[in-house]
């Protein structure tokens, strides 16, 4: 494959420095996979990375973002794993293939991050790093797996998933807490979303929530959860909030109940009291997206499932900044970047 | 079985309102054993409930604490799991006989608090709160299962027990770190032991810690802890200080780690930083003692390993307020009463 | 309550020798309720009881069945657990409330067996025995539940339940087989069902299975669940049948799944080849029905999921002899008596 | 690295082909690591591999055993995992790295089998096959961790640990029930041992069984179990002999306990009543050796808990048949070739 591409840059700290470049279209080395990029999907830690001030370790540019899906289009010497024409997703954390997490100096690396991104017309990456992509979604819809998708398969599936009867407490309406709100109804869960915004909470009711709590007029909204269950508590709480809110989501827990703790929106310095985690045994667990088999199953269940991935809007590649402004705003799902023809 | 016994009451709340008193030893109803006490062991958390100044709710007294060993000297009708002449522990939960907690009001109910406590002559108490004593231990020593001896067993073994070669970190050298000290290097983990006082580390160390951390020298511990481990950090962790030092904790923990919260010694409010919880996919969990089937095991477990509980010292009946002096010390082990010739 | 009840008693080994007596209905002892029996719900292991030629250990009638929902119409002293005028449940070994299966002499007592049974006007019965009925089915459907329910939850649910997009294979088309279709297809999960009859392939697809085979057309019947999985296998497999079918079954393992061994209608022996069980580091486990925390679980995910029991037909109390021919014929669902107006 | 080196090949069915031959020293490829073989230890599976009279597929030689300790001497571009002058093992299965088997046509593959053998004086490897090697042990013990150690360590903890206070069965004296005598007697466990032999017997008990039943004198051993747990049985059984043995091991287990299947001496065809395995809800798990993070996991343990596998003797690389001969007759652990000066 020759010829040039585009792809996004930075070279300076701070989102002011990007630049849309063109440069070589790379060659598959062996065990690699050239892989035609179709659709990139935004997430909050993409903003995260690219406000960042701190200097930058590398002398490379730092290509951003992390979630793509596309085509492979060539294959380097070696290559088992995947096949030219087929559609495929690039894994979030792709060195972590299951288990507890695969970490480099204490971080789990991952693509746009410690990893090369893929905000690009074309990659090169390790065929083991891909993974197939699911037949029953587009392009733009199928972006959306691996970072956002993976969270809220992780925080719900691998440490005990919901039982058909419990509850699940979402919060907000970011892509993992819809994803969340998708997923654990499916299951028979019965899902409780908080959100600061009446609209916002009937649209997820409309994919599946069963109540909506209205986080500014219930503030101590672990009332709300204790009264729609009886008394009994959430059994399955994504906390994306962080700071004080994480004493809200333990005091709304259910016996033996557990906090997926994914997000810090308001604090990376998280408190709660002890007591209510003593009378429950409940768990708190730390959750950064997933492993590559984590992905391989959720594509499967989106397939089986016929889960749509809530997308708020689409850009071209030239039109990233606009898409960032779009995620300072805070969408309803998510916002993806359409790459290519 | 006729005759009067004494035991200790309290009838308004405060410490200094503890009278020995004699009433009549009780008859056993339908499905209840009497039992004669031999020992029963103490706890912080006795110290917590004597010391509160809350208004009692209940007009009848307070039998205080919850962990003893005795016989079983007589069985109501109908009785099938205890006989005449067994030696007995009696559940701290006795109504949470196994999976996740079972709750009245919010709360587990345990003896000596919403249930009835033990530090009398004689109990008659339902047969299901029974458990057979171990048989390589005495009283005084069987005594201290019930509550420290299965706080460290539900945090050790009831959520993933550690493996060989993985690393678990006790801290201080109350009665609960200190089983586990016993337990988890039984298991054949590797054990790092926390404390301020450079005398009980070795004495820690003679009970089969593998390291010693000074918290005073050493207050940023878990640096230590990852020297310890080569980077790796700490499989498992009974956090028992709680309020800042929850944050030490975590960023000791190891990838895939878990955290036992079982004491908040310097606060009820406890505090974490969110980023090497992602880091680790690591968990935290609440820990209240413990159900009967854990006991149960318990006792198995310390007959085959022929663990030996530390006592720090017994008193006699009528010395409960000394005994109740020396917990406000700071044990080195468990303190025990006496109870009978 | 004073008066006469009817119930069905059987006093020589044979169901010749049953027998519709009338007795004295019970006044509940402290701890006990008395229950109005609705609906009894009869199971295949009802047949074997009543068929057994073996003499009777016991002097006292045998009183059949085991799955009764019905009203507390009384209470003994001191009972908590259920009022007057609540609608309950029976659990079917109702001393395991929990954790591992608590058994006497080797085996899990039950109603019906080595503990009374149910067919009968009116029950006393201990509290801890009795479980709210669910809101959303009538006392037929709900009478369901403590066998056939519990049985497809424990053997779905209690061991790792399959995730949206796994496969789940059942056999047959009786009362487990039919809740297992209908409670995995609400969990996501792909079901393949086996028969020998194609009519009642197609019932249990319209209840939620995605494919059916034909065990006599197909009776090398792992081959096609392999083609239907592109060669991965089923993750869950519901074994009923026993005897050299669950050699087909381990050979229809994917990696890492699970057979739930919970019948063996041609054969208590069983046999398989070992190796496709290395080659898959599969399970194969034992399913006896289940504790009471998995029928208070059932309950629950019935009501959320709104799932309807399958039942073939009702008879009148007088009518039990037809209803064990019902059940001679091999229903599709469950045969349920009816007890009192 | 120039040279020639010596190393064993099989061109034709038979053990009767075996030839040692001389080769060029491999160089390794990027990505591969050129390791210096000091160590091969031999299993029951290679004499199956040896024996069988099927026309082999490949025209390829079969270079055959999978388990060898060695140095690392040279390394391709691009080698991080692996350094030179370290000292590791081969993984048995190296493309399994954690969770569910990876298999590849439905079966796991492995060294010595589908993929290439290690009877040589170097190998050149994918780095990612590699595992550091234990501290504490010479290369000829530490070259019996990847297959007969890791089937124990496999068994024992990847499916739910024996605890303290459990007991553990395990069948005959050869490597793999050997390292599951040291591994569960280290983690507080009751061992039992079965065998024929009533030294043998004499000698498990040496390494930490707690007690021994002659298999012949004892043809139903599970009654011994029984009787040696106070009817309770055994929690963990460590299945060797396959065939209508399995059928004594279902009637031994406890109460929610485990049968590992790991062999199959006398019959792959195994059997069993299901009657016992339904009142335990016994588990059966097919064991076929285990992924790369049990290997380093075992290491761990290995040098924490100073165990010291059994080696029954050593040869000569040039005495590769006597070895095998040696594996005929049943030896006491293992025996292993030394490579190499």
């Amino acid at each position: 494959m020759e010829g040039v591409m585009k792809r996004w840059e930075l070279r300076e700290p701070g989102r002011a420095n990007l630049k849309l470049t063109s440069v070589a279209i790379p060659t598959p080395k062996p065990g690699e996979a050239l892989v035609r990029v179709r659709a990139v999907s935004l997430n909050y830690r993409d903003k995260l990375i690219l406000d960042s001030t701190a200097p930058r370790a590398s002398r490379e540019p730092l290509v951003p973002t992390s979630d793509m899906a596309g085509e492979v289009v060539a294959t380097g010497e070696g290559v088992t794993r995947v096949r030219k024409g087929e559609r495929v997703l690039a894994a979030f954390s792709p060195l972590w293939v299951d288990g507890p997490p695969v970490r480099v100096d204490g971080v789990i690396p991952s693509l746009g991050g410690a990893l090369p991104g893929v905000l690009s017309e074309y990659v090169a990456v390790p065929e083991s790093w891909l993974v197939a992509a699911p037949r029953t979604l587009d392009d733009v819809k199928a972006s959306t797996l691996p970072c956002a998708g993976l969270t809220a398969w992780t925080a719900l599936m691998e440490h005990g998933a919901p039982r058909p009867g419990q509850t699940v407490v979402t919060q907000g309406t970011g892509g993992v807490s819809l994803f969340a709100v998708q997923l654990a109804s499916a299951l028979g869960a019965r899902v409780i979303v908080t959100s600061g915004d009446e609209e916002k909470l009937a649209r997820a009711k409309a994919l599946g929530a069963a109540h909506g709590i209205h986080r500014r007029q219930t503030p101590d909204w672990e009332q709300a959860v204790l009264e729609l269950t009886g008394g009994r508590g959430a059994d399955v709480i994504l906390e994306v909030v962080g700071g004080d809110n994480l004493g809200h989501s333990v005091r709304a827990l259910a016996s033996g109940g557990r906090i997926a703790l994914i997000g810090v929106l308001e604090g990376f310095e998280v408190r709660f009291p002890a007591v209510p985690l003593f009378q429950t045994h409940g768990i708190i667990q730390g959750v950064m997206v997933g492993h590559r088999r984590g992905l391989e199953e959720l594509v499967r269940a989106v397939d089986t499932l016929r889960l749509e991935p809530v997308v708020d809007a689409t850009y071209a590649l030239d039109a990233f900044p606009q898409a960032l402004e779009h995620l300072d705003r805070g969408p309803f799902g998510k916002v993806v970047v359409r790459v290519g023809a």
